[in-house]
């Protein structure tokens, strides 16, 4: 069964390579009556592109939503969104060398071994290209949930991590330098890190955190669709994402039910929140944050050994879509609306 | 739309409070012609009854399951295998107590919110007993799945934790100590800190890891139901789950991507395996591994401040189920039998 | 993928074999906070039970419903329900004829090629016994929409048929009379007929009509799942089922659209209900009205000529489950208002 | 919960309004390797294509099919194939004079209920060209079924009907006349009749009938899934259908057991197929066939009473797409070739 559909109520199907014609989705699901401010998603869909700084990929995508259906006047009328995003770049002799080759922790030997045909042009179905998709879909949901804020910002560059509490941390400051870091200080150091390894031909992973503020009490399916779990799963569906954690997360499991335990304040609320907005897979009303844990980006710009569809050796540089560190940061963020509408 | 479905080849649907009548499940899409080690099951659900030893959850149940359907002169007939597992302690004066209080840190106020109405007894439908199911699917799935090994142990207690990669680990010895560890001295060692904690009428949390070998290649649907992501949902949806990771998880965001990156050998296996058996969200056919945050028990023996369900302030014992620490451990074990199979 | 499930809100997932131990299902998706009525429930259930009257199978099934979950003090509390029926009446000695004989226009060939493997026994799962569990999850459904009302009577009896437009029968009669048709004398004759026919030992078909009254405007989902497709869905899945029609049907077809088309009035009712209540795929409150084609039963008490699962000819008599008429009406009955709900 | 996604294994999602940029659709689940024949596919679109003929609708719909994603070089990927349709008749002027009517047995007043909100130029989302997408999924599924054949017909046209039992039909005279009946002389006399009607400003209903040959034994998920309920919910969606019966149907229902049986041949054969190829819910290898009614087109060239959507009567003409018979002739085609892949 094909797993290109995510949410129940606000169904997104999805389809596109990177060097294709197009990529796009339909929404299913989304109530009538919504009047859609496009400048809004614009912009989304502009903080998401990458070759905005120089310190992520260079290739230039416009990504320009054209709605299709769904809309009529401006406004939505209960029937399906179509949508589509033209691939400008489509450069295939740029991809040529790595036609027959199977590039390191890339989806290429994985793709090859199970559909047996592949679109190896930018990584085709598997480049992160296709979370531009998430983005438009998250344009829209956001605007659905007008009550709600939902805040991502990298939280950590390779060693390089945030410690305070987010409820410590400047929001403000996050889109006024290029890592989209939430405190100036660690933002210039991330930022000179990512240079120096950039320079280097090679990548560091990193987190990045995400705060939603003013959920509503109730959401969340339990005992498997739970609100966390529904959110991992979105989460851990972005490229190159290796975990997930929310509320305490890890770091929790090391403390003692009586610390750990929320207490509550006489209107339900909670003087502390370690439970991360969410008991027994249900939103408590309290703030939701999370984690989320993203591998260096595989391709580098050194040599690497590897082998081709044959099972040679070879080695080579094995550029595709060029290597940078966070342009993913925008997929999680408008993924973490999405989701929140469930 | 309720949430009490997993899978889509191997469905699992389940119900089923603490202390109602029975819990149980329905199995849709078992392959026909598996002749059932109804021994093995029985087996499965022993290891995961809790009262084993005396560091974790005292309460007795037998969790004997009966299967109603699908199974004809032992062997599964393609057609849905309904089953139930009865409570047999089912002592609902124990809980009166906490009918119209709100234990911090459990799912009583969210239920009461999003349902209005509450099967108070033990959890209900919140309680952990609700894993039993699992287990006995998973034990079904595991069955199915004859080519693959399951192993899932504890990785961390509290502060303590097993830093060894799990290849250097002796998995033979994890069903000889009551904490279920795979190391002997580490085992003592967290035995030795969870009788402390327990003397001190408190919990902890920690986590657990699991090893999958065999996984044949090919398995996971992009873009959304990685196979990674499916897996994380799952694991997400265990009771006190607070986090997911797998391969080189958190710890990997600090690595630079020429050393992340598994080269690969001749035979298209690798290296080193930091992608944890999971490339593109498609199995690889390396193994995989991952861990799993568990919050501290929130059910604990001393005296909480807490409201009851009209605001009031109140302070008590508010135990239940008895407090422990790891009685979930196999209930995440059977998920990961479950989730392989997809 | 299995099929074992239908319904997207209120969801019903089915399990059990004519001859195994217990029937049930699970209904996920129930409000919250419904007190329910049990002895509705168990007249349905006895509506339905077989051996009512001596023209339908004689088979004494006393079909108690058992509820697991979900309930708690008599009110339903939006977690899954689970039941299941116990099949009192297991003697396997009786199917030990049709072991390895395929019995003509029965499911017994398609299961064994389909799957390998079947429980022999009186239909196994492609019995109608299977009927009951949606007769429980429709009977609680019912108590759902109580500003709906749902009549179902058989409007057909091999040649003979009711003609009348079903605003000018009397549904009072249906439960008077042994064949459950909506006028008195046509149920004489039909009871006359099928004695007569049963007395040669064969059977005949029939159809059932269905009347559903106060359905609110808005229901259906376009364009797959509209309202009048998923309720021709859910009758075609019930065993023995040949074709379905609503509003003008079959015999609309030789209208003109002149005629045809069902002119408004000023609160937006309409004048003629050719539509039946749906326009569009969406409910417009007029009455729903629709007729299912039940095939004549296939167990007939007469020597049959057929094969054995070698593919040897055979001549003898076949019959299970002893052979009748209208015994599947109220399955119908019951699954016209569990669609209404969605 | 939205319904525009039809299928579990070759899964369609549509979108698209009548008078929108563009319809289109997503194909998940199409197995890779597949070489399309893009001719074949646009001479289905040809085939659907209004205005081929004096006898229906005339808008000219060139609905060259454009695919975006999930085939390279020619072959499918096995990633989700989308494809959009653009609407190149956009004339929204025509439909000012319906924008605040309800046109009679149209989908109007339902959408403005269920909505609120509506594009109502030409039907929008309710206009049967949204089935012009479902036809392009057919000509991509009917490809994948190669060993299988789909023949459609027209089978009635007001009191017109073909009584021949299909085996005894030429398939090979359907696509040679303008009704496409499968029966030269009754071809002639159902074209007659159609423009007797047209010219008085009419319509009138009609059914189409398929056989579809060639079908793998095993086909069809009990209980709910059964082939033949699939199929039927398929065609029901269709716009203006009203029934659908398969094999024996509700003629079928005046038979007796004794002669409705089909008996067994020594090879798993029939000797004859009241059952229409399905027995159980599942496939039997014999020719599936059945039958759906249309209902005469409900936009006429006549004025009509009516009411606007503030409830006040008005008396027009109001001929939108202009008013035929069977334009959805081929949409049911393609259906039943869609159908037969699950």
């Amino acid at each position: 069964m094909a797993g290109n559909t995510f949410g129940s109520h606000f169904t997104l199907t999805t389809f596109g390579e990177s060097h294709g014609e197009a990529i796009g989705g339909i929404i299913d699901g989304c109530p009538a009556g919504l009047a859609l401010d496009f400048e809004a998603i614009d912009l989304e869909m502009k903080r998401r592109m990458p070759g905005q700084s120089t310190i992520v990929t260079q290739r230039k995508e416009p990504d320009t939503v054209t709605f299709l259906s769904g809309i009529f006047e401006g406004v939505t009328t209960g029937t399906p969104i179509g949508f589509i995003i033209e691939n400008t770049n489509q450069k295939s002799q740029d991809y040529s060398h790595i036609k027959d080759v199977y590039r390191p922790s890339h989806a290429d030997y994985t793709y090859d071994k199970k559909y047996g045909n592949r679109d190896y042009r930018g990584g085709g179905r598997s480049s992160a290209r296709e979370t531009a998709v998430r983005v438009a879909a998250g344009a829209v949901a956001k605007q659905l949930l007008k009550d709600m804020s939902f805040t991502a910002y990298v939280s950590s560059v390779g060693e390089l991590k945030l410690t305070k509490p987010y409820q410590e941390l400047d929001f403000s400051v996050i889109e006024q330098n290029a890592v989209r870091c939430a405190d100036p200080e660690m933002a210039a150091n991330m930022e000179q890190l990512i240079r120096k390894i950039r320079k280097e031909g090679d990548t560091v992973g990193g987190t990045i955190s995400c705060v939603v503020k003013g959920v509503p009490v109730g959401l969340g399916e339990p005992v498997f669709d739970k609100l966390h779990a529904q959110l991992g799963k979105a989460m851990l569906s972005i490229n190159a994402v290796k975990g997930f954690e929310f509320g305490s997360g890890f770091e929790g499991t090391k403390l003692r039910g009586s610390n750990h335990n929320d207490i509550f304040n006489q209107d339900g609320s909670t003087q502390t929140n370690y439970s991360g907005g969410i008991q027994g897979g249900i939103s408590n009303g309290e703030d939701i944050y999370f984690s989320v844990a993203f591998k260096p980006v595989a391709t580098i710009m050194q040599k690497q050994e590897t082998i081709d569809s044959k099972g040679n050796k070879t080695s080579r540089s094995l550029r595709g879509a060029k290597g940078g560190t966070h342009s993913r940061g925008n997929g999680c963020f408008s993924i973490g609306r999405l989701l929140a509408v469930k």
